[in-house]
C-alpha cells in the first residue's frame, strides 16, 4: 500500500474540466489528485521563419508553474530573467510529444500555440501537461474544422503520458510528490492509443537499474495511459456533443 | 444601459473562493465578472537586506498574466527575458496599498509575498488583484495569529480597490476591457473601509478632465469599493468560522 | 515655514534654459530648486510597426538619472542590465502626458522622442520632466514647421506638472528631497492651461487621506502649474522671437 | 552497410587523448568518429551553498560548441546572451550521469566541474561527453587520491553513453549526424559496467515505435557501450601507469 | 587650416566648471569644444570582495552618453540591457588610466567612483574624459585629506588625455568629430606631468602607418597635453584656494 | 635570462597546425609556448544590415576562452549571460586588425566571420589569435578563389602580432603568462609585412614609461612580427601547394 492508499499500479484520480479558459480556441483544466494544470491552445494564423512556405503547420509549447504551486514559494522566472533548464526542457518535451501525435502536413500554414501553467504542483506536471495538452490541441484543431479552416482534424494518434518509477524497490505508477522525491528510478512515459512509445526519459536517480525492472516499468506505464487516453477521449466526445 | 446591461453605478458579480491553493498561507480566487485572479500569500521567515534587525516586516506582490488570459495570445514575460513596465508598475501599486493597509511594526521580521497570477482577463485586473489581495493576505495574518506566532492581526485598516472612467461623456463604476478600452478618462482607486483614500491613479487617455467630472468618478469608486470591502468580510468571516 | 524657508504654497525657483544640446531639435535644461534635467526632443522620420500606415504620430520618453544625481551614488542602469521599475513607471507617466498634449494626428508618420536626464535630483524629477519636456517638444514641432514638414503646430493644450503632498500633516505645493521622504502623502498632477487633469497619482505614504485633503493638495497644484505654465510659455516666446 | 561503411552494429572508430590540457587536473580529448569533444575536469575545495555541511561533494557539468563544430557556423550563446534549451538540457544529463556514477559521500566537501567543449560536431556529441567526461573525472580523482586528499576514489560504477536510432527502419548503433537527421527514433543510453542504465532518453522523431523495437535498440547500445568501457579502463590504465 | 580655423597643433578651447555637481566628492563639467562631460567622483568607504583586507585603495570608472549626445539620437544602453563594447573599452580605460595616476596604496580601504557622462559629443570624449576625471578624482582626494581622513593627497603624477591622428594625410592634435570620421589614423594617448605615457591606443582606420608617422604624432600628443595639466593645475589651484 | 630560458628577443616556438576544423572553409590550431588557440573562417553570403548594397564585404571576429584554459577555471560567459569587457575589447581588435589588413571593396557583398577559441592561455592570447586568424582568413579566400567567386585574394598586407613589455626594467618581446603578470608595461602590437603599425595598444600597468622605453619595445615587437609573417607565410604556401 501507498502513502496515499494507492495500489502500485493505480492511477490517482484524474478529471477534466473542458473550457476553463472560454475565450480560448481550446483549454481544459486537467487535476491529477493534487496536481492541477490549466492547459489552453491558441491558434496564430502564420508559422515561424524557418518554416514559411513549406505548406505545413508548427506546434509549440510553454511551460510554467505559478510562484505557489510549490509546497513553499518558487521564485517567478520572470523575475529572475530567464526560465530555468528544467523548464526549458520540460517544454520541448510537450512540443517534440504533441508534434508527433499531429501531423503537420495536414494542418495548413498556422501555429498551434500550448500554454500548460500548473496552478497545484504534487509530482507528475509534466506528464499532466502533456496529457491534458493533447485535449486543448484536439479541441482548437476541432474549432477550425468547424469554421471550415480544415477538412480533417490533423491528428495521427492520441497520446497521453505519465510517470513511473521505483520506490523502496518497488515499481509504482503514477508518482506523487513525495514518492517522486524518494524514487530510486524516475520515468516519464509518452504513448498513443496503439501503444507506441513517443518518448521515454528515464533516470536512475540513485541507482542504476536492470533491464528487468525497465520492463515492469513500461508494463505499468502502458496501462496508466490507457486509462488515460479514455478519460480524454470521453471529455473530447462531451464537447464534439455539444 | 451599459454593453453588458448593467446601470452606470453597477459592480460587476464578484466572487470570492477561499483556499483556492490550499497548502499556501493564504489564497483566494477572485472572480470580478469574467476577470479571474488567483492571489496566494506566502510567508517567509525573513525580511529583505535592507530592512534586517529593524524588528519590523515587509510585504511585497508579484503580478502576472497567463498568455492566454486575454483575448489573444500575450507572450510570456519569462520567455522575453523581463518585466513589461505595465507589470512592474502593477505589482509595486498592490505591494504599496497592502503595506499601507498593514501594520509593519507589528508583523515581526518576516516578508508576505503576494502573488497575483490572472487567468482570465476583463478589465480591472489590477484592481481585482488588489481586493482579493487583501483577503490572502489577512488569511495568512490569521494563520500566524492561531499558530502563536502574532499577538494580533496586523492589519490598520480593510483595503478593496476598483476602477472607475468615463466612457462616452459617462462616469462608470467597475468597467469591463471593452468598456475600458474605449474610455476618455481611466482611473484606478484603493480605498479603506473608513472611506479614505490609499492610492488614486487617474489618467486622460483621450482628453484632460476637470474637477467636476474627478468628484464624480470618485464618488462612484466609494460606493463601489463599500461594497467590495462587505463581500470581502463576508469571506473572511466564513474562513475563520471554520 | 519650510525648511527652506518657502510658504507652503510656494513653488522653487524655476528656471528654463533653452537650447542647452544645440543640435538636439528641441531641449531645455530646466532647474527647479536644484532638481535639474535636461531635456532633449529628437525627431524620427518613422513610427513603432504598430503604427505604420495609420497617417499618425507617436511620441514616447525615456528618463533616467546619472548616477551621482542623488545624495549618495546610485548604481547605473545600464550596469545593472536593466530599468527598475520606478524608471519605467516614471517614462511610462512623461510619454502619456505628452501624447495626451499633442495631436498625434496632425503630427504626421513620425515618431518624437523625449529624454530627460537628470543631472542632480532633490525631489520632483518627474513633474520637472514633464515640464521641461513640454518645451523640448513643442520646440521640435517649432521646427517642424519653419521647414515646412507641418502647416501648424499639433499641440492640443500646455501642459505642466508639480508634486503635492501632506508634511507633518500640512498640505505643501513642490516638495524638496527631504520633504518627499517625510510626506505622508504624496501626489504628482499633470494639468494643462485649461486648469484641467491629465494624470494624478496619488499615494498614501503612510496614512490614508480623506476626500478634503484631497481637495486642498489639488487646490495648490492648481495654483503651481498655473506659474509653471507661465514660464513655459515666456521661454517658448523668447524663443520663437529669435 | 551504412553510409560510411559500418554495419548495423559498429562503433565509429573511437579515440581518447589524456591530458590534452595538461594543467587541468583531468582532461582528455574524445574523438569518435568525426566527433571530438575537450573534456575537462576541475576541483574546487568548495560545494554549491545548498550542500554546505553535508559533508558531501558535488559533480556538476557544463556543455558547449565552437560555434563551427557545426558544418555551417552556428552563432556563439555568449553573444545571444544564453544558454539554449538544448545546452542546458545536455549539460543537466551529463552532471546526472556523473553523479550517479561517483560516490558523492565520500567525494569530500568538494565539486568536479566537468567541461565538454565540443569542437567538430558529426552527431553523438552529447554521448562522447558522457564518455569523456568520466575519464576526466577519474583522472581528477585519481589526483585527489594521489595527493592524499582522498583514500579511494570515489566511483561506485563506470559509466559511458551511446546513440542508438532507426533509420530507414533499419535500428544502428552509434549514429552520425546525417543518419541522426534521418532518424524516426534517437536514443541515448548511459549504461554501467554491469550493464544497468543510468539514463534512458528516447524520442520518436517522426513516428511511434514499438517494445520490439525498443528492445533490440537496447541491446545494441549494450553491445557498443561495452566497447567503450574497455576504451575507457585502457586509457585509464595507461595513464595510471605513468 | 583646419575645418574649423584651427591649425593642425592647436587644442580646442578648454574650459573646466568645478563644482558642477555641488554635492559630490568631487565634480567638474569639461567641455573641449563642443565636446562637453560632466565628471563627477564619489566616495565609497569599502573596496571590492578581491580586495578586502589588503589595506589598499580602489578606482574605477564608468562612462556613458546621453542619448542625444550624438548628432542623430542613439539609443540608450540601459534601454538595450547592456553596454556596448566601445562604451566597456572606453571605462576600461578611464580607470586604468587613474589607477596608474593615483597610489593606491595610500588611499586606505575605500573606492572612488568615477563617472563620465557625455552630453555633448563632438569627438574626443573619452580623453576629454580622463582629463576631466582626474580633476574630479583629486577634489574628492582633497576633501578626504581636509577631513582628516588621509595625511596626504595620494597622487603620483597628474595626467591628461588627448586625440591625435592623420587626417588628409597630415597629423594633427586634438580632432573633432568630421576629422576623426576621415582620419586614417587614431591615437588617444595618456601622459603624465613628467611627459610620460601611461596609455596609447593606435588604430589604423584605413591604412597602416610608419614609425615615423607614429613619431610625430606623439610629438603632437606631448604638447596637447602639457598645456591640458597646466589647465587642470589652474582649476584645482582654483578649487584649493576657495 | 628569462624563465623560461629564453632571451629578451627570443619568440616562443610558434606551431601552426591548418585544416584543424576541416570542414571551415579556413581553419588552423595556433600554438604560441603552452598558449594554443582554434581560429577558424566561416563564409556568409551577406553582410549586416548597415552594409547591404555597398557592394562591399565585412570581416568580424568572435573571441573566447574555454572555462578551463586558464591555471583555474575561469566561469564561461555564455553562463554569465555576457560577454566581458575584455572579451569585447579583444574581439574589437581582431576585427579591427584583419578589416585593416583585407580589402574589403574587392571581397563581395559576404561576410568573413573568424573565431578565435582559446584552448591553453599562457599570455599573449590576443595576438596569437592575430596571428593565426589571418592564416585562417586567407585560408578562406583563397578557397573563393579557387570556386571561382573571387577573382583576387583581397588582401592588401600581411599582418602578425605579438606582445611586448618591461619585466623587472628589462624590455622583452613575447611574454608569457608569469612575465605579463609582472610586467610594468604591456603592449601589444600588430604590424603589416611592410613594417607598419596597424594597432599599437600600451598600457602603463604599474608606472609610467618614457619614449626611449616606447621604441625600444616597439623595435622588439617588429622583429617578432616578422619572424611570425614567415611563419604564416610557410603555412600558407604548403596549403596552397596541395
Amino acid at each position: 500500500m501507498r502513502i496515499d492508499g494507492r495500489n502500485t499500479d493505480d492511477l490517482r484520480p484524474v478529471q477534466l474540466t473542458p473550457d476553463f479558459i472560454p475565450h480560448a480556441e481550446g483549454s481544459v483544466l486537467i487535476e491529477v489528485g493534487r496536481t492541477r494544470v490549466i492547459c489552453t491552445a491558441s491558434v496564430e494564423e502564420s508559422v515561424p521563419l524557418f518554416m514559411r512556405g513549406s505548406n505545413k503547420g508548427w506546434i509549440t509549447a510553454e511551460y510554467s508553474m505559478l510562484p505557489r504551486a510549490t509546497e513553499s514559494r518558487t521564485p517567478r522566472e520572470a523575475s529572475l530573467g530567464r526560465k530555468s533548464g528544467r523548464t526549458q526542457e520540460i517544454q520541448r518535451l510537450i512540443g517534440r510529444s504533441l508534434r508527433t501525435a499531429a501531423n503537420l502536413d495536414l494542418l495548413g500554414e498556422r501555429t498551434i500555440w500550448v500554454d500548460c501553467d500548473v496552478i497545484e504542483a504534487d509530482g507528475g506536471t509534466r506528464t499532466a501537461s502533456i496529457t491534458g495538452a493533447f485535449v486543448a490541441m484536439v479541441q482548437a484543431m476541432d474549432k477550425l474544422v468547424d469554421k471550415g479552416a480544415l477538412n480533417t482534424v490533423p491528428i495521427r494518434s492520441s497520446i497521453a503520458a505519465v510517470s513511473v518509477g521505483i520506490v523502496d524497490g518497488v515499481p509504482m505508477l503514477d508518482l506523487n510528490y513525495e514518492e517522486d522525491a524518494n524514487a530510486e528510478v524516475d520515468f516519464n512515459v509518452v504513448m498513443t492509443d496503439q501503444r507506441e512509445f513517443v518518448e521515454l526519459q528515464g533516470t536512475a536517480e540513485r541507482q542504476p537499474f536492470s533491464k528487468t525492472r525497465l520492463d515492469a516499468l513500461l508494463d505499468l506505464a502502458e496501462s496508466g495511459i490507457a486509462q488515460l487516453i479514455d478519460t480524454q477521449q470521453q471529455a473530447l466526445g462531451a464537447m464534439r456533443k455539444r
